[in-house]
């Protein structure tokens, strides 16, 4: 257990309003107690460091000069709440980040009144604080809204669509740029080339000019023209062109580090603003924390640490990740075939694209925060004649849906999703599960969808992938290590929808769909030695389904069991179908469909969410028996 | 039969190349040929009107300076594309347009080479030419790629993004700004009043310093400083800042009505572009036909019409429409609930919300094409205090896909989602089918997810979504006319989860989500006529269902047959999970789930369309005999 940090100020700091009476000598000492506490915290617990640090001076301005939770401050994405929550009621659980039963480690409405709008995806928060602008206009929830977005969040459409709807209904509304030209990766994309020259480079100039409208939005002592207030709207003269357009007010750039800047443009942006007004203020991401200032991501996601050291407290691992399983196996396949390109959506080293990057370059898109370009601009590279596999996770995915629908699957088009982080993920919790993308993917015309049982199917499902070139396809694997089968020397293109017979057995048959495989052959060894040997198959498609497998498996079983690490809707609801088509049901057939449960799951282990959602071993022993309408003592009920 | 038009020139253009010995003034009659030929063939199909008017001279100037098929011309949504399939090898079939075996009325990747990407959805264009684009710089097929998009489109999130990627990429590409101030509804936004701006009140200034960097862009006569060169680049002064912060060369406005204007921009810009480049073209949609420049929508979607008198030919209906039904029922309710607000993306007319919005301006929010934005405001309404509906057609809700899941569901936030479209809609084809929101919502925890059986089933479901104010709703209807039954004073709340008998009968239980409940009933009918009466029951509710009435007619029958206007996953996937969760199906039943067939159905009538679905009642009635093992003579097979 590391030590916990001297903190006089923050020990007398609840909630928000306990800073009220602060001088602004006492908030910059808060500020450095709030970081250290953080440092503290995520050293115990894990998580997302680099964020929260870069924004610890700028938490406490914001909850010195505004008033939540009558005013609604709304974080992008979530996963630089922490100091935040410590400032509001939540320090006492704030060493249970991220753990089951703990805080969440995003912002969260059921956790706290504080958080007015939970998040957890990027680029939201404009949209919602809009909403509630409108909503305290109508009569709802009074009290000013605030968003503080971070520029790699600005570049998602619907950042924009939301600026486009604010600067056109001009309702008061505050965002804060939060610009630390790093999201998880470095942004790319012409914003934030231009945001860059914001800032560098501009030549300044006269003051007056140079404020234009936002003039009489920045507090009194500025307007004099002090030295620190030139340095202070350095840059402004070309800056917030773009959003001024938009219909923002635009102020900046400002030191998100420095209070002395912070809390006078705070405050008199609140006292004086009528419409939407743009914040712009520069940070680091990992600031005042040597070894997340030093690291590549900044410190954006970390395990366990030593405070001192910064070293990391990772366990062992007994087999590759999925992640890099798939990029291995995807850099061998574009060896061999140059036609082969990556898409990503601003996560190279979550999606492992960043080691086809390094191998490829020019073959390596990152769009940035954009996954409904990513999908389309994939669908142009195939119409062109590549073979893009464009990397989203099971989760953002969601957010391309239409351009899947519309742009992929009518048109046929032979873009490869490799859908990374399917099924339950852990720690990030329900809003990061990739539970719906089977049922959202497999009822569409022409898709093939697979899921891989262990990382070696992988490697042939990337391989099965790059050869299907006749239409769309997609495979989905999950967060984590693989299970540590032996790996093939390189991918063979599997069968179009055909599965493997795992294990021959009687009586029940148990139909795995992704890798609950490993916890079905565990549950088929337990079963077997009570002389119930089940038979064990692994459908590998949903789509298109092994028809003649799941018709001989029902055929020759009193029972069939479909699992499936997602949602009703998917594989299990496929296989229903047939069987129904089929006049299976007919007869009498003891179906069960094994699917997550109709609950958004709270985070943990995944092996704890997976134990909630009833699909472990065990469970799935317990469902056979039940089935089977054998006692647990081996008896037939 | 309309007089077909005297078109000399036109006659000698059968595809593209054939323009190529063409004078520009020969191009220019073209123009005129081509618009009087798209007017007369609309006035025998029907379809959309006014946007293809709006761009003959910019479709004549495009085949003219590009080569297509090689160069890539993408028209955004594509329903502007009539005089492009004329000039493009299907004169001869533009008299099939929206029918069904004919042209499809948008572009189509598998109807002609000259469409390299099909479209009907909004803002997909930049996205997919920057794919192009970048597969030939990767060897894949060569050519320039050319976006053609309106401005409405613009404030779609995902050309913001494909932009921002444009600008980073600097890849060589063509993107038309088609700006006519008017894409189905008056666009609003921040955008479209910068767009205004660009054209309005800018003080004109010397070419020289107008034109900086896009300079060299600009065609030879026009550096000289011409009398029409200045009133061609009226406003570049201040324009396209914007679009050049954003890497983008901006020429513009020019008159796209012009080809004088048109030619030398285009043939100067493909000459000498190295980078992505936005041509800004000024048009008038419905230009060059009176009663089309007339019309509110300026003859945006139009029946069939008299050229001469521009009167329209419908047919009379008998019945409201849905779409009319919820706006009046809406207003019904926020007449006397004040917190009731309505959530638009572009669609007042189509959504019927623009008579709530007559009713109550204030309470009626136009977000612009931004379903994703839409979404995610309405939950931030709801979390405000208020009680938004969102009205988005099923096909364009799947835009918001995420921000249903993330913003919504997971915080069980009562944003109520009006779904109109649902399920097959007729001549606009598969694009616009509304196929897959049961499956993608129902899944979704905490859903509440209806379906209306006819109107004054809407009327209810509305009171019943504006009374659940504990979480989330959906409730979906049909394009067109309902069926005609009584309609109620005022809409009651429905018990959540419970659905209604519709007649009893025996053996067989015909269990219906949604307006194929008509078909159902005169299927049963005719099926009472043999003696085999069926039990027919309406579910009213996918999420939740109704387990009592589902559990006894499957306890009661030995068939059960569930039938809804949507994909697998969905409304009977749900239900046979229910019936294996629950062991009925280990002692037989006869269960079939009637969903759309597995492939994108083309353009025809919807009554057409749903019996190629195999939903009309003769199927319906067929499908009972198949399962009862009855031949179609009556006797048991």
């Amino acid at each position: 257990m590391t030590e916990r940090p001297h903190t006089p100020i923050l020990d007398r700091v609840r909630v928000p309003a306990d800073m009220k009476g602060l001088s602004d000598r006492e908030l910059r000492q808060l500020a450095d107690e709030l970081r250290a506490e953080t440092i503290s915290a995520v050293s115990v617990t894990g998580g997302h460091l680099g964020a929260g640090l870069g924004v610890v001076e700028l938490t406490v301005a914001l909850h010195a000069v505004f008033d939540a939770p009558r005013d609604k401050i709304i974080w992008d994405v979530g996963h630089q709440c922490y100091p935040h929550k410590i400032l509001t009621g939540r320090r006492d659980r704030i060493r249970t980040l991220r753990m089951e039963g703990g805080l969440s480690g995003f912002t969260k409405r059921s956790e706290s009144p504080y958080d007015p709008f939970g998040a957890a995806h990027s680029s939201t928060s404009i949209s919602a604080a809009l909403g509630f602008a409108c909503a305290a206009d109508l009569g709802g929830d009074p009290g000013d809204a605030v968003a503080v977005i971070g520029d790699g969040s600005m570049s998602a459409g619907m950042a924009f669509e939301a600026m486009n709807n604010a600067g056109h209904l001009k309702q008061r509304l505050f965002v804060i740029l939060n610009d630390n030209e790093m999201s998880i990766a470095p942004p790319v994309g012409a914003l934030s080339s231009y945001l860059s020259r914001l800032y560098a480079g501009a030549p300044f100039q006269d003051l007056k000019a140079a404020a234009k409208g936002a003039m009489g939005l920045l507090p009194e002592p500025f307007q004099e023209g002090a030295r620190r207030a030139k340095e202070m709207i350095k840059g402004m003269a070309v800056g917030g062109t773009l959003f001024e357009e938009l219909g923002f007010s635009y102020v900046g750039p400002i030191d998100g580090h420095d209070l002395d800047q912070l809390l006078p443009v705070l405050r008199t942006a609140r006292a004086r603003a009528t419409g939407p007004i743009l914040i712009h203020v520069l940070t680091k991401k990992g600031k005042g924390y040597a070894p997340a200032e030093r690291a590549v991501d900044k410190g954006h996601a970390t395990a366990k640490f030593d405070v001192i050291t910064g070293q990391q407290v990772k366990a062992p691992s007994n087999a590759p990740s999925y992640t890099k399983v798939f990029a291995q196996s995807l850099i061998r396949e574009a060896e061999s075939d140059e036609r082969i390109v990556a898409v990503t959506a601003a996560m190279p080293d979550g999606t492992g694209l960043n080691l086809f990057a390094e191998r490829f370059p020019r073959r390596c898109f990152d769009v940035g925060i954009a996954e409904q370009h990513a999908v389309t601009f994939s669908a142009g590279l195939a119409a062109g004649g590549l073979k893009p596999f464009c990397a989203i996770y099971s989760t953002f995915l969601q957010r391309g849906y239409d351009q899947v629908v519309h742009d992929v699957a009518i048109q046929r088009l032979p873009v490869r999703f490799a859908i990374d982080r399917a099924g339950l993920v852990g720690a990030d919790g329900a809003t990061h599960a990739g539970s719906f993308d089977v049922a959202f993917l497999a009822n569409l015309p022409g898709m093939v969808v697979m899921a891989a049982a262990d990382e070696a199917e992988l490697v042939h499902m990337v391989a099965t992938a790059a050869a299907h070139d006749e239409g769309p396809s997609a495979f989905r694997y999950p967060r984590g290590e693989g299970v540590g089968v032996e790996m093939p020397e390189r991918g063979q293109p599997i069968e179009i929808g055909r599965g493997r017979l795992m294990r021959e057995g009687a009586g029940v048959a148990l139909l795995s769909f992704g890798t609950r495989l490993a916890e079905v052959l565990k549950a088929a060894e337990s079963l077997a030695a009570r002389g119930l040997a089940p038979t064990v198959a692994d459908a590998r498609f949903a789509k298109p389904l092994d028809r003649d497998l799941i018709l001989r498996l029902a055929r020759e079983h009193q029972a069939l069991i479909t699992i499936e690490e997602g949602a009703v809707g998917g594989f299990g609801s496929h296989v229903a179908q047939l069987l129904a088509d089929e006049g299976v049901f007919d007869r009498g057939l003891k179906f069960r469909s094994m699917v997550l449960p109709d609950t958004f799951i709270d985070q943990a282990s995944p092996e704890a969410m997976y134990r909630l959602a009833g699909m472990d071993a065990p469970q799935i022993e317990a469902k056979v028996l039940e089935v089977l309408g054998v006692t647990t003592l081996g008896k037939r009920a």
